[in-house]
């Protein structure tokens, strides 16, 4: 009765070594550097998906990540698309004292997307997240608020499907993927997507063997 | 707000064949009979399954239901398995003044499950749910809070695996089905299930072309 666009199809064939996959451009070794806890900073802004939020956070903590819940605007309770109201760790500002995060992660909903496109401190983040090759992870609208800061123009990515019209002047916009990764750059299409696009960056920064554990207890695979 | 007595408690028409990964005992009636805006309840217990909780009220919502997130302990903020923190809409107890729900929807969790299986409250809404022939939903874990208040004895359900032991005795247990329904009783799996299970309980609430509509615009497929 039911069935994930695609699921089992693109980004569970997308693995480290085996394949070449136009999706997969390169391949970062965060986990093979070190196994150091990784860490990951999630940004909560006013009108995020809170499924695409909830499962990067759940999904992240459940692969061992050292997870961070930024709330954009400060430390108060966050209103997200359909009225879920979620409580941040700590504001954005704080939480950049702790920087760097392996991942800084966006999640998508227009709202959100569009208060972290106009956040001057989300620009820096990101500039200084880009500049020094970690990850950046972003879903469904949050794409658009990396346009916005001219973030990784040029570079392969996706995105919920009404936001292509923003984002294929400035990448190389693919249609048919669940999950797309270039280099440092992790996207994906929207909350059917969302546990692939937080199994991906655990794996990036978990190790594969870990994804799948963390899949398999969510009943779900990944390969 | 309309008639429950033409709700058929335990019917015999066998599933729709079209669905295979659902089991379908019976087919409830509510879209049919009103269009009013139906009601959930979800209940958010500390130690709730944050993604499944937040799966159930997003995708409902999408569906044009007016879902009230009860805390089970209070109104304050509850933290949930993987240390997510969500504010419900009110109390329980405040909720309760508002009954009937046309769903009272059980996000798993181990800590959450327990907590809603020890809970005098839970125990009295639920059998006031069962004994008018409301739907009741749970997933995961969830269903052994049913089967410690003695809800649906008899029924056939599903859960995450690991809880089948807790629930052989009671009900008719079924293994390869992501959600099962047998009369007002939804149940479901795990975080992997957890929109087939939303998507589901919409389906019942709004009718399977609004289910559809919403599960399209979060990129999933619900036939
Ligand atoms: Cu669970």
């Amino acid at each position: 009765m039911y069935s994930m666009l695609r699921w089992p199809l693109r980004l569970l064939s997308l693995s480290r070594s085996r394949e070449s996959s136009v999706l997969s451009i390169t391949q970062s070794k965060f986990f093979a550097e070190s196994n150091m806890t990784k860490s990951a900073l999630i940004i909560l802004a006013p009108g995020a998906e809170e499924m695409e939020f909830t499962i990067a956070a759940d999904v992240l903590r459940r692969a061992g990540v050292n997870v961070t819940v930024a709330g954009l605007n400060g430390s108060e309770p966050v209103k997200c698309s359909r009225d879920v109201v979620i409580v941040p760790d700590k504001s954005l500002e704080e939480a950049l004292a702790d920087e760097p995060y392996d991942v800084v992660v966006l999640p998508g909903g227009l709202g959100g997307s569009n208060a972290m496109g106009d956040s001057k401190a989300m620009g820096e983040l990101l500039r200084s997240q880009e500049s020094a090759g970690r990850l950046i992870a972003a879903i469904c609208a949050a794409p658009t608020a990396l346009a916005k800061h001219g973030i990784a123009t040029g570079k392969t990515l996706t995105s919920y499907p009404a936001m292509k019209p923003q984002l294929v002047d400035k990448y190389c916009y693919v249609d048919d993927a669940n999950v797309v990764q270039d280099g440092n750059l992790i996207t994906s299409r929207g909350p059917g997507t969302a546990y692939e696009f937080a199994l991906k960056i655990s794996e990036q920064l978990a190790g594969t063997a870990k994804a799948q554990e963390v899949a398999k207890g969510m009943l779900l695979n990944f390969n």
